[in-house]
């Protein structure tokens, strides 16, 4: 079932409560949630009660933007984990973060640690940083260009998985009566030296239950493209209609079986963000009210930021004024999706007011706003035309759309057979229906 | 109360199983504790229900010594606190966590995210790390020298402290209605250009419950006390004996005092490593049990990291082998821990065999045997000289030592109105009574 029906993981932007920008404004929404360990838990627990795959968290290393506009802050990822793992016993747990101000030995530490006390239920999202901002609490001026960032994190998943690796499955055998706690020849150190890495190992962590915690990518440039076909289990993708989502599903096949992988092994998993209604009309009515609640102001701020370009004084009622934009090859960063937003505004012929409504919402991921029914409808239809093996649900408000979701969506695709009624396993691994891997000794 | 009675700390070394280094070999010992949430949120919850000022958990980034030995992993602190805190409502929370290899953009969002999600509970033991194995896990080949690596913890803490301070406490208003959620001219970037680092900011959190989680430290060499003048609000500090802590604790509270600080607003609490028996007899016949379970060739590799030097082939029922030790002065890292290892087992005209059974249990820390009423009475001894504010528990074996201070220790304590019986308030700095910091704007 896991692996014939679509898989669901619940998206949670640590600076926002609920994807879309002004969510933070709706009267229902709590003023305390970027701070709260109740609410990410209570989402979490929702997730859980729906049986979801997992709990997705974001990631961002400044305060981005004007910190009027709403949330800027972001707890730490990992220590966000934990306290939703501890109230859970089944939902996966994602935590995203970067290779570019980070240290591997780490890095695998802490999610192998959250493997371990999750049993089983840590993935990481890899991410590399194209802030300025970032780069500025981290001792550097200015960010490495884009294809050094990722040869960094291409030696950087490198050694986090001989990390993983550097203790056998059977090195802990804590014989009592022999004294011998651990295997000595059970144990290896890695000795990694590479351009950007020395790390001799072990990890200090025994192997975790998953062997290794699941390995997710989201970049979607070229760069990005090849380095999820070689280690990504899970491609977080941004796409906005079925058949760009289609291509993009073929292309990624297609590298990954260059890579030499099997293509069918891996989950591609676009972000869906829904306004739902139990009618249109009141779906509509919905959108409407946040849309409302925009503050073009930041909104155009935001913009700014995604196509590296001053936005101010643009005419929000004109078209994208295509002369002041760069080309993407003269963007360090996030390029994939200034490509996006900008094929969007000209495909839809957007003005700028237009398209700062269609980023509000989800930021480049698809927006939906519409009945239940259309959901399961869309769900049904993306996962059967080979476009999405399941969706990461970026719900516009939280909690109360994905309290929506878990009501009304999930029944429906489970009368659908679209959906498990009871989890089949206890790891995320289980439910994603991924292998556990062998431990992988080089040379 | 809190300011006029003992402080009691849980301490748990990642890597074991209880602070004696056999206790693993224990018949009643969980094989699997080193891995386990449940094993750490037992002993917490067990904690909290003795109304102790916090769970306090050590640290160390790389596999020591022969993994035969025992438990040598250790699982991250702040994943491992945030998992223990979900369960807990008032217990503090005390990670350590090195300058050496860490950046302070990373550490303080961490412990402020713990600060968050615990409602006020986290604190931080400042070390520095003093070891090679250490290092060839961070891109080092060697460690930087004892005093270097104490400018760069300086400056780090001056960092961390900032970045906590970045967003005043009355920055976030969550106004819907207006559209502002922060205030802008709350949020301050710190702008830090040092030796050592450059960081901008603002913190990507808002400030914590606490205002800064607390700061502990534990260094005791010369570098170190002057450095816990400067910066600490709690020192853990090895003592063995009474008088020598009565010395420390004088010591200290005059440099705290030339450091322009308050002394008695600073907690000092040694280790006490504690072996129970409701009779003398059952004490010793315990702590005889324990001993027994010593691998001598593991205990003298011990002994060799903490002298600097070489002990193979060492004479076991010999004196120490003074020619062959180094000066603290050419010792890099440890200095304090070296030394007094050193005089007590001068002092004591220990022989090496006998001072690997002292040290067994507590690793330089004061082990104790004997009845439930004898500790009472010396820990009420300690607190009423002025050599300890309070203490950390240190359990040679967990939970067992634990359920018995708990069960028999702490209900004496309350009887001499030594020990409080509810918690007062709900933060960390309550159950310390040290007061919240204002926010401090460098310049």
């Amino acid at each position: 079932m896991s692996t014939t029906s679509p898989h669901l993981h619940l998206f949670v932007s640590l600076s926002e409560h609920g994807h879309h920008e002004a969510a933070w404004r709706l009267p229902e929404s709590n003023p305390h949630s970027a701070h709260s360990a109740e609410h990410f838990q209570y989402v979490a627990r929702l997730a859980e009660e729906a049986k979801f795959d997992a709990f997705f968290l974001s990631e961002g290393l400044a305060v981005f933007g004007d910190v009027r506009q709403g949330p800027t802050t972001r707890l730490e990822p990992t220590v966000l984990l934990a306290t939703v793992g501890a109230v859970t016993t089944r939902l996966g747990l994602i935590g995203t973060s970067s290779t570019t101000f980070a240290d591997p030995f780490t890095l695998a530490r802490r999610f192998s640690s959250l493997d371990h006390l999750t049993n089983g239920r840590a993935g990481w999202n890899i991410v590399t940083t194209a802030d300025d901002l970032a780069a500025a609490n981290f001792n550097a001026e200015h960010l490495p260009p884009h294809a050094e960032r990722y040869r960094r994190a291409t030696e950087f998943v490198e050694v986090v998985q001989k990390l993983w690796d550097s203790w056998d499955d059977d090195a802990l055998v804590v014989d009592k009566a022999a004294g011998v706690y651990a295997q000595q020849d059970r144990v290896h150190t890695i000795d990694h030296e590479g351009q950007y890495f020395r790390v001799r190992g072990p990890l200090n962590v025994a192997r975790s239950p998953q062997g290794r915690p699941v390995l997710i990518q989201a970049g979607a440039s070229e760069d990005g493209r090849e380095f999820a076909a070689r280690f990504a289990e899970v491609i977080f993708t941004a796409q906005p209609n079925l058949d760009e989502a289609i291509l993009f599903a073929k292309d990624m096949r297609d590298r990954i079986e260059r890579a030499g992988r099997d293509p069918q092994s891996v989950k591609i998993i676009p972000g869906l963000a829904p306004v739902l209604g139990l009618t249109e009309e009141e779906a509509q009515a919905k959108e409407e009210r946040i849309q409302n609640l925009i503050i073009d102001k930041f909104a155009l701020q935001r913009l700014s930021k995604w196509l590296h370009v001053d936005t101010e004084g643009w005419d929000l009622d004109g078209p994208l004024p295509e002369s002041a934009l760069p080309s993407e090859d003269d963007v360090n960063g996030m390029k994939a999706r200034f490509s996006l937003i900008v094929d969007w505004a000209n495909r839809d012929q957007l003005t700028v007011r237009g398209l700062l409504r269609e980023l509000a919402g989800a930021h480049g991921h698809r927006t939906f706003v519409g009945t239940p029914t259309q959901l399961a409808d869309s769900i049904e239809e993306w996962f059967r035309a080979g476009a999405a093996d399941g969706f990461v649900i970026q719900p516009q408000a939280l909690p109360t759309e994905f309290e929506l979701f878990v009501r009304h969506v999930v029944p429906e695709l489970q009368r659908r057979d679209l959906f498990r009624r009871e989890y089949r396993g206890t790891t995320l691994r289980d439910h994603l229906g991924l292998a556990r891997p062998d431990t992988v000794r080089p040379g």
